[in-house]
């Protein structure tokens, strides 16, 4: 161990750093920072492998900070070891198009793995990146090659630790033995309200080792360093649980206010600041000062990574000529490249195909794509019958030693943890080697709205698998029967909501999910059955949005999604026996992709001239940017056959029918502009 | 004790009527009430007082189904005690417009408290009418009056015991030591994917432990009537602690599929119901048979409880006479009344007033009325001093021995517990006392969003006091800066979402909130200072949306809302100063209130004839309802100065004049009719 007075300096310039940022930027967090330094002095420099010159290399530790709002702690580790934030990203701390901003995001700033901040968010990525290992070792590792066995160490505070996303992360990490997940817990009793007596006096490690984590406890977290050392290769010593280390601190040591709420969330003041400096050694009239010899020792440590990875890239290159077939595999995952020619594997459909659930050619997908696409892994939150999301031959994810699967399982059983599924999946997506899927009721993913913004946010590619999207789903009634949520998701920037109506259009929102390397998907399918409609076609449904019956001089353009593009067809039929009137019919099975087709192509889908009725039974919110009258649902489902929900909210031809009626009467005389046309662009 | 062959006789009769309804269905879940039957029975004969004639009885013991798949159970029971659930409501069981849905709804259904089904809410629930149970005694017991003494029960099963929230709730309650709530874990090792080791190894009563819970565990949930009762007489020995009996069952008792996954969500087979019967006793070609000594043991049991109504309500008429000021206050609260006069309290506002953040005049707000609305319980998720919603002499909700609050305090340390948070209101909300509101930042209401929807469908009154509502929050960057979550929230039917501009539209907010009993609310606030606005006032803000600058021969309508309405204003000043273009400038701080107004009133708001441009610094989905042109942001924030990142997204009156210009150009010449204007109502 031997810490001398340069570990010492090393950690008091960490604090300093903390105190200089947060202090300029008049905003930000030093107290997590300043309680953390020692155990993030002591973790970076004596235990994680990583580097700086290449934050991508597939066998580094990975590190999360779950309590991201202290990512000043992480901002001046990554400064100091010599990742690409210079000694001026950290002066520009939390200004405008800075690298350093708020909060930790993950897709500007080299060496943040995961984007943070949302309390519990990291601690369930951290799971996910621990799970990515273990499969990823599973996978390619070979006698003689232990080619994949890094660490995922995360620190998390008292906010986290009271998040439900957390808690399920732990649970799932705990029953899925991750030994290879090291975490931190800092325990400083402090939360914004101040003490955490005030609302969380739970036994924390009793927790844990109930979920059946390995714990250990560091009473002098500010000072004992060869206790930090000394608890953290124990925890690497167990290698069939996953650790947590409770750690005693003192939040904003050094300050004033240490161990008060009142260095949590706040810049310390001047004359605090300086007390500060001068109390570690530093000039307090100066800021942003890194002593020499600390660069020094922590560049020394970062060349011994970037040797590290040196000898990985060869061992790599022995690999691929003795497992050629791993070897060009994992080549390949790391390009980012899918298998040339995967698509070919997705089903097509013809229009006297059988009329099937989406949920179930959403299956269909996954059983043709699975044996081309082996970074593809599949799971549900327990739904797993219900969303379809299995294939036949799938072998469980499952510690081995459980008897009911495998590290190299591409199946993974999440439980009823719907948030913590979304949030592992984009730590799986961050791992750099898989492409996570997950399953739930569309209803449900309204569970993970925190942890799928962040999808969008960190622009990882993860697929929600959505099934029973709406009072179609019938007898389970309102409480399971989606209204508000697709406009929601909708509503997400960086989000693909797709709602196909058929085969083809469930291949092409699997085409896009796949290809989108930067967005995550939400796949809205069916429970019920869908006829398979005469004009789409995966190439034509991968524009967004298309033309699913060409009328001539049709009266009114009828634009709907999913389930309900073929009742609109019969509504079409209708409307010409009934009416005398020409129909023209569109399915948008998603909102986004069909956004950046140039405009000649959405003024042919939605031409001027005529008025556009949208049909589709959920809210109807966000259909009057494609429509100039909506129907929809504005208000809860009902629990019955699911044609019987159909008939009382009128989603039949005869309901549609009236509605477009009203809407041709009502547009009569008046010239009909495109909702396309616009008098300006967004900023996006 | 002394079971006797009539017990099990009417615990029979109840897994025969589960079976029988779900067979009629051709759908539900027979699995847990067969297996939850024998607690059931226990429960509600020899432990629980209620008077069926009056489920609203304000000292009832209340009863939660958190695993509300299994509503058969609940319905059965309400139907055998003589609630008013007929045997041909049974026969309707999840069919459309019956008082027995798929799930158990709480406003339709007589006895059911809370409506659940969504895994963990009924948990939460449960934990909130047990705080409200234990405040109310607070405030109103006094010696001699043991007026409000119930008891809350709810049954939960593994789905729930993975869920987040339902930790979230479970720690809260450990640590707030509500003594008043006993809950039943249903260990039948079963959920939908199967045997519960594929994903769920905890140890789940060590963790309730942690949680500083009692915990019990009846080995033979099936059989042992009497040590069922043992292990809930030991629970309700434990008077400063929550307790979870851990009852070890079989699902599907006495189907041929007992103990599979194959019972849980399927209807039995004709052959297997058919065999249950006979098992049990009954003629197994009849269903729906109630043997007349099941019901008049019931019917026995409800007299009772029906007797202790009468007691109480002399009790409570001995009250009045004793205490007449909180005698007279209960019987207020229990008429659903607020005081009389109670608005005069709420603050009002001159446009010469100073400019303040609306999380400030939230808090004048508060401080205002908490004097004159006795029955408001405010609180926050951990960020108290950020969502302003403590009141200076607050005292919070905490058990005395804490030496940190009261049971009567009405101030609720939620932690960082957001989903938790808002179930536990719906919980509060629903015992029928009391009036919650909590607080957390706008971006962290989406963490729950599940339970916020279910206030929604059950129709209670909570408050959600959503701070640091757009870009405006500034330094904490995009994982911090709603974009999607006012689109979302509104898209919720029966959901009021408030943004309001300044002082008096913040007035406006709390009195629709409050008085609104059937609605909950979304109160979106900024941290930064807004101007008070010349033309707003409380009865034209009530109307959710209004002129705030009316201007003759405008040429435009710029819609607002929120912080993004002072700067319209400026924006009219500029477009005159700078182009003598004439602009009208409309706030509408409430979209859903502004719908119900007569659509004279909406037209003399959003008047035929010139284009309007809407302005949010946020997602612009759903505004095309009220605007032809919509500026907003459909891409994430950035981390900044808050006027920084104003400026960066050009929410500038030079960025809006813009914007507004673009618009004219764009319609001149086009025959403009108001978006007010519809071809068809909506079915609401």
């Amino acid at each position: 161990m031997g810490y001398t007075d340069l570990d010492k300096l090393a950690i008091n310039t960490i604090r300093v750093l903390a105190v200089d940022a947060t202090s300029k930027a008049n905003s930000g967090h030093p107290g997590a920072p300043m309680g953390m330094a020692p155990v993030a002095h002591v973790l970076f420099n004596k235990f994680m492998t990583f580097n700086p010159q290449n934050p991508d290399w597939i066998n580094r530790d990975r590190f999360v900070l779950s309590n991201g709002h202290g990512c000043m702690l992480q901002y001046a580790l990554l400064h100091l070891f010599g990742y690409k934030i210079s000694m001026d990203d950290l002066k520009n701390f939390r200004q405008i198009d800075s690298i350093t901003p708020g909060h930790p995001e993950a897709h500007d700033t080299p060496g943040i793995e995961v984007t943070t901040g949302p309390l519990g968010q990291g601690f369930a990525n951290a799971v996910g990146l621990a799970i990515a290992q273990a499969h990823t070792a599973g996978v390619f590792n070979k006698p003689g090659f232990d080619l994949v066995n890094n660490y995922t160490y995360a620190f998390f505070g008292d906010g986290c630790a009271m998040e439900g996303i957390a808690s399920e992360a732990a649970s799932m990490a705990g029953h899925l033995k991750l030994g290879n997940l090291i975490m931190v817990y800092d325990d400083n009793h402090i939360s914004i309200d101040g003490d955490t007596k005030c609302a969380f006096t739970e036994d924390v490690m009793k927790r844990f080792e109930s979920y059946g984590w390995h714990t250990e406890w560091v009473k002098d977290g500010d000072n004992d360093l060869a206790g930090i050392e000394e608890a953290l290769r124990k925890c690497q010593q167990v290698t069939d649980k996953p650790s947590v280390i409770k750690l005693t601190t003192t939040i904003g040591f050094g300050s004033k206010l240490a161990g008060t709420g009142g260095v949590h969330g706040n810049p310390l003041k001047t004359d605090d600041a300086e007390q500060v400096k001068a109390r570690f050694g530093f000039d307090p009239k100066q800021s942003f000062v890194v002593p020499q010899e600390v660069y020094d020792m922590y560049h020394k440590h970062a060349a011994e990574g970037a040797a590290k990875e040196q000898e990985w890239n060869q061992l790599f290159q022995k690999y691929q000529q003795t497992h050629p077939t791993e070897g060009a595999d994992l080549a390949r995952r790391l390009s980012g490249k899918l298998p040339e020619g995967w698509e070919k594997s997705l089903p097509t459909y013809k229009s006297t195909d059988a009329a099937v659930a989406s949920r179930k050619l959403s299956e269909a997908v996954l059983e043709k794509i699975h044996d081309v696409i082996p970074e593809l892994l599949s799971g549900s939150a327990d739904l797993t019958g219900s969303n379809n999301t299995r294939w036949k031959n799938a072998v469980d994810f499952q510690p081995p030693q459980l008897g009911i699967g495998e590290w190299s399982g591409r199946y993974l059983r999440y439980g009823v943890r719907e948030h913590a599924m979304a949030a592992v999946m984009n730590g799986l997506a961050a791992y750099g080697t898989v492409i996570p899927a997950g399953g739930t009721f569309l209803n449900f993913v309204s569970y993970a709205a925190g942890a799928l913004r962040l999808s969008a946010l960190s622009r990882v590619r993860v697929i929600h698998v959505a099934t029973h999207d709406s009072i179609g789903l019938g007898e389970d009634g309102p409480t399971h029967q989606p209204i508000e949520t697709l406009a929601h998701f909708r509503a997400l920037p960086n989000c693909m909501v797709w709602r196909p109506a058929d085969g083809n259009e469930t291949s092409a929102a699997y085409y896009m999910a796949l290809t989108s390397k930067h967005t995550p998907s939400v796949l809205a399918l069916t429970r019920q059955n869908l006829p398979q409609l005469e004009l789409s076609s995966i190439d034509r449904a991968m524009k967004g949005g298309y033309v699913a019956v060409d009328t001539p001089n049709a009266a009114i353009t009828i634009v709907s999604t999913g389930s309900e593009v073929s009742i609109c067809i019969e509504a079409a039929e209708y409307l010409q026996k009934q009416h005398g009137v020409a129909a023209r019919i569109v399915s948008i099975p998603c909102f986004e992709v069909f956004d950046v087709q140039d405009k000649a192509y959405r003024l042919s889908v939605l031409p001027d001239g005529i008025p556009v009725l949208s049909v589709e039974a959920l809210s109807t919110m966000g259909w009057e940017r494609y429509s100039h009258e909506q129907f929809g649902l504005n208000r809860f489902g009902a629990s019955g056959p699911y044609k019987e929900v159909y008939a009382k909210f009128e989603f039949t031809p005869e309901g549609i029918s009236k509605r477009a009626i009203a809407t041709i009467d009502f547009y009569k005389g008046h010239k009909v502009r495109s909702p396309v046309n616009r008098a300006f662009q967004q900023i996006l």
